[in-house]
């Protein structure tokens, strides 16, 4: 078994190792969960995200008064991906294989247009590497009602375990299985809508889907 | 396209089918990210968590001062399904389907022995049916070292996005694919440990694994 702490900010000549390895988390997940204060307490919101450099773009609706207030705050962004189920002979010892990572930083909203083009067209081939090409890009409108917060990769820290159960000392030799079962996520068979023409197959970079777990 | 939102609380009229769709939702997500407060900021932590009635019980260390600042705060729970990817025309109108739940409600600590006994079996049935009858259960300086934390479910609310595409007027012909790519989350074969005889083959409840995701 192996946990392991990684971050920035407060160990400055570990840092190339570990801005590599936290932004390997960012890029595979699809996904984060974005904490901002509501009246001085906490909320928290799924969002896509997508990274560029050491910036971590997200990004909603302008009609969301949550995130327009959240810009210029302090935020926190959580991300997770879960590798496997962690069985061990006691109750107490399961647990998960996880690599997580955790930011806080100020939010800055992203005002310029051609930086929120850049950003958005990013952040679709976050999601979908190879649609940028394959759709319409937003109209100046679009731009103007899609809100984008930029948050510092600064304050950040990895967590991630792996390997195998770890027993209480006296475990060992119970009569349970033990180990690990592997967490996969995949994608099913794309599902035309019905404004696609019959003879238009689904794009390739869509049969091959996939983030990348490990086990 | 359909986005759907309830919530408990403000419309205890809907109660009953609001509660049961929240509560599915709760049920099949592996884990959920909870929103803290630490020196007035927003905190952001993965944690698993068990439903049983209309309280989502959550579990942690005894060590961890920022879960055990939590006691009696008022905290936030998001919980995050995808469904899957949602390819429109345009950039702007991609989107995802997903079903999340968000719960906002005074965190209280479990301190009852027996009752903390109870929750963390059923967090482990949660995890993994099946698992609880076939470990050894806590012994009680295992429970003491556990911390519980009980929220709520009353002002809670779902939304869910479910169906094809919307797309801008006059984007309805333009030559791209467009329609759904569902994702799958599945469990690999399990792996054994080094402790486990060889002669000792994977339980049942891990061979058929699954969390029950729609497309």
């Amino acid at each position: 078994m192996k946990t392991q702490r990684t971050s920035l900010g407060r160990h400055p000549e570990r840092g190339i190792y570990d801005a590599e390895q936290i932004h390997a988390i960012l890029d595979e997940a699809l996904y984060c969960s974005l904490g901002v204060l509501r009246d001085g307490l906490p909320v928290v919101l799924p969002t896509l995200h997508v990274r560029r450099g050491d910036q971590l773009y997200l990004h909603g609706s302008v009609k969301s008064r949550l995130l327009m207030d959240a810009a210029s705050t302090m935020v926190a962004v959580s991300v997770s991906l879960l590798d496997a189920l962690v069985l061990a002979r006691s109750a107490f010892h399961h647990s998960l294989n996880y690599r997580s990572v955790s930011i806080f930083g100020v939010a800055r909203r992203v005002e310029d247009r051609e930086e929120k083009r850049s950003v958005l067209e990013a952040l679709v081939e976050h999601v979908i590497p190879g649609r940028t090409a394959d759709c319409r890009p937003p109209a100046d409108e679009e731009l103007d009602a899609t809100l984008v917060l930029a948050v510092p990769i600064v304050e950040a820290s990895a967590k991630i375990r792996s390997g195998p159960p770890v027993e209480a000392p006296g475990d060992e030799n119970l009569p349970y299985w033990g180990g690990l079962l592997p967490l996969v996520s995949t994608a099913g068979k794309p599902v035309p809508d019905d404004l696609t023409p019959a003879g238009l197959t689904a794009p390739g970079y869509l049969a091959g889907y996939e983030r990348g777990r490990r086990s």
